[in-house]
């Protein structure tokens, strides 16, 4: 079983940004040195490595020896996961299971990504069905986002406040790639990208990547830090094509909710025991949809919660403390491992200037698709 | 842990080959359906899936969903692993930790891949580094072929002997995509593709899919057949650029041996335990140096294992008796599936006309990368 049995003991994350300089295979280098360096770990008592990318190398078929040949982890598994936009936390879900099966120990689970610099073979080539029909991910997004705001009366200056708190969270973090604030009228007037978004309501394309070694947590104590303890873990794949499924209502989506039923299920946890939360907030909206199928509140009432300040730094349950996507950027396949990133970082009260107060219990959640794929972890403090 | 604690209790697989008819869904659907029946099991009792699969979507990412779609598996676990040639048996793997972890207790293994009708976006985008700059399969393959025959002095003979035995064993095998005999002088005065491979030296491409359904041992009584055990599995990434790695010999793969090792340890076998292996086969020459490298007889005797007819279906060591890639099809991400299927009805006893005979230990090989990745699973009677 997963709950209480896996540890983490390190993690590591690069500056999030435009980072021409580094290649891939470098940004999987400072990952994971800082994650070894973190756990105070040689690099060669990994037993088995994870690794989440999206993007494929050229053809298709670059990702487990990428890593292998970055740090020298040779002779040992490597296995690549891909999930949509939930490929770093399902990497991470998955190196869980590899310890919790008992066969190894320690394990690295890195998710890396570079989409700035691709020779513009990068996000133009998307995947999804739709998309390969013109169809853009604000696009999709924005389908769902102004089936919402009819329906429960949101009006963009709601949105707004999701990008004007990321933004204020993520210009206190130095590894953000967007460490600006900005303010509601700004986001109001940015050029519109797909009705109801504009630019500001977007987030970035980003380059990057982020590491955590986690290991059975009878060994946690050997290493620098206290452990932060996974509590459970959930993935969900409905389907691919939601804006197809006739069940769909346009106002949430479904593999979000049965994933985190997955992960408080395991972890024997109700939302509101939830202290705070990395979110999936690909797009304003998404964050506001999110936090109501997570269970932080009903459906309709995630823009009061932002509105109120509830999910702000200071609130009762701050979302998204290190920025978000919003801010802190989108390297698809590294977001999820550096949502674990900053649940571990705010667990330890290591967050400083975006520090959540009295973190016990922190949730990361991604969904891709859009909608098709939602993954949940829930980590807690030793 | 896996060793005992992982059962088998359903197989199925497509026919192998041009299978233009049928879609990537529809060939999921296929392998998936007949397993169902196989182990006697209602879809939605699958817990979890995973999806081997080599070649991305268009841009990148449609697995995980695909799957979900096909079978209508909603609102669970679905994870895409891809690992070069060896997706699928690191699929496989993944799966068994997935059950070894006790978070669930029964999951479905898929793999799927479809070659021949991609519209040009398929093989001739593959995307190990060595390939993008000229280098072909066969042409990497060959070089490793071409020192280990000057080194060990044998001829293209040998080489053939091999695929004529695996198109012996194949023409026995319904589901082979190339289901004729081949005479030794065939294979010797068949058009050259890369020196010393000519043409009915190199496995063809395929179209196909497999499935295998695996559960916690302590549940396998309830269905249909008897369960077949994992015993062990391995996976191991060596570089990804092994040709430029100055210890390559050019005589056999560390990624194969080091996989052994790890999965001959976890099931507490010898290699002589072995009672006949699917062994990756691309090319002739990747079988001799396989059964090598996974312990059957030293390094440089490969050849005589073949000559000597010790790896026929008759003999004390058979190897694919299914056919192999080399006559049976290598759909990259199906490969590794369909060998855990032919374990699987060898060990039932249900082979038919290419049975082995009292098989009690059977084993499965993929390498890919060409060498970079192997993995290596083990299984046995109840």
């Amino acid at each position: 079983m997963i709950k209480n049995e896996v540890a983490v003991v390190g993690v590591g994350c690069t500056k999030f940004g435009d980072r021409y300089e580094r290649s891939f295979e470098e940004l999987i280098c400072d990952a994971a040195f800082e994650a070894y360096a973190d756990a105070g770990i040689e690099p060669d008592e990994i037993e088995a490595a994870y690794l989440g990318t999206y993007l494929p190398g050229p053809g298709g078929g670059k990702a487990a020896v990428s890593l292998a040949d970055a740090l020298r982890l040779y002779d040992r598994p490597i296995t690549r996961v891909e999930n949509y936009c939930a490929t770093g936390t399902d990497a991470f879900r998955n190196g869980c299971l590899a310890i919790a099966s008992g066969v190894y120990d320690i394990v690295l689970v890195l998710g890396a990504e570079k989409l700035k610099d691709r020779g513009g073979r990068g996000l133009p080539r998307l995947g999804h069905p739709l998309l390969a029909r013109g169809n853009t991910a604000p696009g999709l997004f924005a389908l769902a986002a102004n089936r919402y705001m009819h329906t429960f009366g949101l009006g963009r200056e709601t949105l707004a406040k999701v990008a004007v708190k990321n933004h204020r969270n993520g210009a206190r973090n130095e590894k953000a790639h967007l460490r600006m604030e900005v303010s509601e009228e700004q986001v109001l007037k940015a050029p519109i990208i797909a009705w109801p978004f504009g630019l500001l309501d977007c987030c970035p394309t980003t380059d990057g990547a982020a590491a955590a070694i986690i290991c059975r947590a009878s060994l946690a104590k050997r290493f620098r830090k206290p452990a932060v303890l996974v509590k459970g873990a959930g993935l969900a794949v409905s389907t691919g094509r939601p804006y197809f499924d006739p069940t769909f209502d346009y106002l949430g989506f479904r593999s979000t909710q049965a994933a985190a039923r997955q992960a408080y299920t395991m972890a024997g946890v109700a939302p509101r025991d939830v202290d705070f939360a990395e979110v999936h907030d690909c797009f304003t909206w998404t964050e506001i949809s999110n936090v109501e199928d997570l269970g932080f509140c009903r459906k309709g009432e995630g823009g009061r919660l932002v509105e109120e300040g509830r999910t702000a730094l200071e609130g009762d349950i701050p979302v998204n403390p290190s920025g978000g996507l919003k801010s802190f950027g989108h390297p698809i396949g590294a977001s999820g491992v550096r949502m674990i990133y900053e649940c571990v970082t705010q667990l330890r009260g290591e967050a400083g200037a975006r520090q959540v107060k009295d973190a016990e219990l922190g949730l990361a959640h991604n969904v891709g698709g859009p909608g098709a794929v939602a993954c949940v972890i829930v980590l807690g403090r030793s």
